[in-house]
């Protein structure tokens, strides 16, 4: 999917929500069975419940690569219930030197290889810019570099000042560089919505995954107020919040509600 | 396996090479079929043509990742080949928040839930400590956290300067806070040969994990002088050098005489 075409959807639905289908085994409803049958049915039927709602779904990859290769067998199952009209991203935080992340490229946007052809990949920038090029040798096919994330310990590196910048602003400036708004996004965190200002200096077009809504206590006002730019330019995720607002037979009904939620929401700030 | 195994290992084969298995269908030698059976044929040679000559065996994820499902089942497969006496890596550079990283842990340490069980992991510091607390939570397991890289984009970020010091010598002291010698190991390149003098002011008794001899153009005796302890504490890795010191029906016996090489080259830096 290119960036015209998530534009797009985005106008058509008035959302800019990215469904995250951190699926545990342990906590989709007993009923379905928790086993890789159980999994199966839940996220087809989550995708099912919150297809008119968002625009995007995030596969959290370590939770099928805990089960092993049933796992990876499941993860291709799941995107084969995923219409093209939804930007489907591999959320794995890859990165190496060049000639293994070909290999990483291959396993999440080659289906002749793998099996599996998501749109997007997140992918950690430590080992610096051309551990990541291979990835974006791939047209229409995304990169999503993290830079600033929600969790505590973004203190440590990615918040310390470096040439009179912070290190995520560095990542910023650095893969903007190699990419563009058309094969680029970053992930920013939602906790650290007053940094979107800043952010915005140096990534103004790209698009911005945003985890941390919801669960982790972002507040999805203040990412559209400082973080949104005149193509929208944000994918806001949330992945227990919905998959897990119900627990009995009707789980499918409670995502769906809560997906509309978050979707009115968004609707609310966007001037479309 | 634990400090104490490693070392004695160490001694007994007067070795501290580890052997990459980057094993990619397009190289291996044309007779064993381009095809999962010909990767596991190649895979079983080479480890029992080396298993003398090193210590440890280190997967790199990704190439198995690019196969998919099947990928994962060669990973399984190829583990098996591997006995307790070398300490088994996967080279997986992951890292994410605590919950997801929580299920990397049970992808490559837990064999009940994935059916693969490394000794160690590497992973990617980018996030900050309490990304990779969970695969510290794992008796006799060990966490290889990335800290100075053989490429040049290592220059980027890696080696950019931040209160003082580097990017890569903050990981060293920030990691080191969480780790201990019996659990935390660090990658560092051979190509900066020099530089370990600095590393080990940082991290004396751990073991590094030295990618980059070989192929890359880095100096064994270098890394030796510059960055052994007096446990050794270097594992120095060799992937394509050996995989493919060979194409014909004896690529196994000229892997072992690469991977004899340099066990005799490694003995002559040892004082044992």
């Amino acid at each position: 999917m290119n960036r015209q075409q998530l534009i797009e959807q985005i106008r058509l639905k008035k959302s800019y929500l990215c469904v995250g289908l951190d699926t545990d085994a342990e906590k989709i409803p007993a009923h379905l069975g928790r086993n890789a049958k159980g999994i199966l049915d839940f996220n087809k039927a989550i995708i099912e419940a919150t297809l008119p709602y968002c625009v995007s779904y995030k596969i959290n990859t370590a939770f099928y690569e805990a089960m092993g290769a049933r796992g990876w067998e499941l993860m291709q199952q799941t995107l084969e219930f995923i219409p093209s009209t939804h930007l489907v991203i591999a959320d794995a935080k890859r990165g190496d030197i060049g000639n293994t992340t070909g290999m990483y490229a291959k396993a999440f946007f080659d289906k002749s290889s793998s099996g599996l052809s998501f749109d997007a990949i997140t992918a950690a920038p430590y080992m610096g810019k051309d551990s990541l090029e291979p990835f974006f040798a791939f047209e229409n096919k995304w990169v999503i570099v993290l830079a600033l994330t929600s969790n505590a310990g973004s203190a440590d590196f990615e918040q310390q000042t470096t040439g009179g910048k912070k290190l995520y602003e560095l990542v910023l400036q650095e893969f903007t560089k190699i990419g563009t708004p058309e094969n680029l996004m970053f992930v920013v965190g939602a906790t650290k919505a007053e940094l979107f200002t800043e952010i915005r200096k140096y990534a103004p077009e790209h698009f911005l995954l945003v985890p941390g809504v919801g669960a982790q206590g972002g507040d999805l006002e203040k990412v559209a107020q400082y973080g949104m730019n005149s193509d929208v330019g944000l994918l806001v995720n949330a992945s227990r919040s919905i998959l897990y607002a119900g627990s009995g037979t009707d789980f499918a009904t409670h995502a769906a509600n809560e997906a509309k939620t978050l979707q009115q929401q968004m609707e609310k700030t966007l001037n479309l």
